[in-house]
């Protein structure tokens, strides 16, 4: 083999030995950002359906709003909720309107469950029971897109300073919720 | 006495005996209108102290009103009570108005008060009541010239007909309710 054949025939080989390499690289760098983009869409999914955000501040005017129904819980509770709905709530509920409406907000208002002293005097007999000291305030935001992880609903969960609980508690709340799917998550029904 | 003299004596005589008799009527008629006017102020103080009148018609609205507390009452009542006031007495209630203004409205809202499956079951424990179905409505309603026989509170109670009951029955609200004079004669305190 003549050295210049030879030499043409190295560079042949060496040539195709980049050109294969940079085939590779170009695989390599391809499969990574094939990785890299398989990993951003699972880790936004994982996000939307594994990784909640929650209600962070209390909605404006809660207090005004109209009346669902009430509740009490017993034992390590011992609970009186009375709950209220937005406009919208209220208005699907009364519709009977399932799942409801973006922008729907139902709030629970939590108080000790006390007997009322002066009540059971007037009466003359232990029978009543009234609302103590506030305890928290438990709200629902429907916002499909924000809370896709929770479905649909923002949790929220303020004690009676106002601060909003850790996330830890909050990831307490969708599990139990999501027992009521055929009701989109809501336990209280309208009291006419 | 000749004739003339006596026809004219005879005249002013029978005159001033038809003056007598006109005075006498008068002061009759007069006196009768005393007594009549007596007997109407005297049966008017009757209504107002004595005989008190109760709300007869449901307010409007009242389902849109405001939230004021929960209650609860054991024994033959086991019932749920959901009390809402109007602008008048809400506004009141928060600046702590006493007596209430005239105009307040305060409605009790009373349902059965049930265990409710569907909730222990999502929580695994039995330990949660709600609002069953509707039993009646009270009213108290401020006007103090038409309710005076009731500390100037209009009381009303109505079924879950939409019915009043009987007067018999409304006799029994004001003797309570008096026991809490320093209160304006209303049992319930605002929740916040």
């Amino acid at each position: 083999m003549p050295p210049s054949i030879h030499a043409t025939y190295r560079l042949k080989a060496e040539t195709s030995n980049i050109m294969k390499r940079i085939t590779l690289l170009i695989i390599t760098i391809g499969a990574l950002g094939g990785v890299v983009a398989l990993t951003v869409r699972a880790s936004r999914s994982a996000y939307q359906e594994g990784t909640p955000s929650y209600v962070t501040e209390i909605p404006e005017g809660y207090r005004e709003w109209r009346f669902i129904s009430v509740a009490h819980e017993e034992a390590n509770l011992n609970s009186f909720a009375s709950v209220l709905g937005n406009d919208i709530a209220i208005k699907a509920y009364r519709e009977g309107q399932l799942p409801f409406p973006e922008g729907a907000i139902i709030a629970a208002l939590h108080y000790k469950f006390v007997p009322s002293a002066e009540n059971n005097k007037a009466f003359g007999r232990d029978q009543s029971f009234v609302a103590g000291a506030p305890t928290n305030i438990q709200f629902m935001i429907k916002d499909s897109k924000k809370y896709t992880a929770t479905g649909g609903w923002g949790f929220g969960h303020f004690n009676n300073d106002g601060k909003k609980v850790d996330d830890a508690f909050m990831k307490t709340c969708f599990p139990c919720h999501q027992k009521i799917k055929e009701r989109d998550l809501v336990f209280t029904r309208y009291a006419p």
